[in-house]
């Protein structure tokens, strides 16, 4: 188990801490917003970290919007220096049928150019439901970031919170995941439902 | 049962006709390649059809690869007026990190364009490696199209070839399906392996 640090107080950030301070890792909450950031620090028994500062854990969980990702990097700075940052939005268009993001200019790549030198990126969580990864049950969980190593870390981490990590490889797939998160909105809109997890694996 | 026609006679003509044949349909191959119309039609009991005629199915298969897709459905021209198109290309760039095609842009909305009046056109079978869906086992099968009752046909062919439809909704989510496929070409190279379809379902 080890030290989870997670930028953001939201629906997400609770989903994710949650899940993750029930399987045993040290949760650090970090927001602008302080009183919900201790609002739900106390909730899941998590520790709150001074917002900006650098944070406890290895791996650093940015859970916010997508339209401020990137300036959370960039007021954060060399505080994150070193980390494995996790990115989870979902840069939708208004209508939720395209994304406001262009290949090879992915949140996530636009997070890795404003990240100081020897950060690591890695899109994960943001194909599933923050209900249904609410639940707590096993489900497939896609990722793709910039370093076999730091997809690794961030996969481990995925298993230890009971779900089945799918390395989709590099940061140039992490635009792949951003259509995935759409496509995912797209079946659940169409008949679907909103209990569904993308998931990939052998027919049966 | 209906009459399925299926454009081309390579290995996603040859998956989705014997399993069409299999499920009880009656299979039209047409292929450029009559030679290899004939051989695939004499394996799965199909009928051979004359490329650039109006085939005999409502249903038409374009079983081709991306880069030819449109100019098939030029070169058909109004022999294709009111049957519903299957667009199952996946238009991938040299190393499969990303598409040729842009969002507005899809093979399905070009296919879309240059089809004759009152023609519809529907994805599906991209996000499945043609290995897989030979095996007739049941899987899931995203698609999208350009209308509710084209996309409800096609998602009763699906039904009845044992794998269960989920609708994505309008043309304009056909590159999320493009993007699935990139998907799940990079989730098989990084460990996943090609015995693998993409699905949605309630996390268990």
């Amino acid at each position: 188990m080890t030290t989870i640090s997670i930028i953001g107080a939201g629906n997400m950030a609770t989903a994710i801490g949650t899940r993750a301070a029930k399987h045993g890792h040290t949760v650090e909450i970090m927001s602008r917003d302080t009183v919900a950031a201790r609002s739900l620090a106390d909730r899941i028994g998590a520790t709150v970290g001074t917002y900006g500062s650098a944070p406890a854990g290895d791996i650093v969980i940015l859970a916010v919007l997508s339209a401020g990702a990137v300036d959370v990097v960039r007021s954060y700075g060399e505080a994150l220096a070193g980390k494995t940052l996790v990115d989870i939005t979902n840069p939708f268009n208004a209508d939720a049928t395209g994304l406001a993001t262009t290949p090879g200019n992915s949140i996530a790549q636009q997070i890795a150019a404003a990240a100081p030198a020897g950060t690591h990126v890695v899109k994960a969580f943001n194909t599933i439901f923050g209900g249904v990864l609410a639940q707590d049950k096993p489900m497939d969980a896609f990722l793709a970031g910039d370093s076999a190593e730091a997809r690794a870390r961030v996969a481990a981490f995925l298993s230890s919170l009971d779900m089945r990590p799918l390395d989709a490889g590099g940061l140039e797939m992490t635009s792949a995941l951003e259509w995935a998160g759409i496509l995912l909105v797209g079946v659940a809109r169409n008949g679907g439902g909103f209990d569904i997890a993308l998931a990939a694996q052998p027919p049966s």
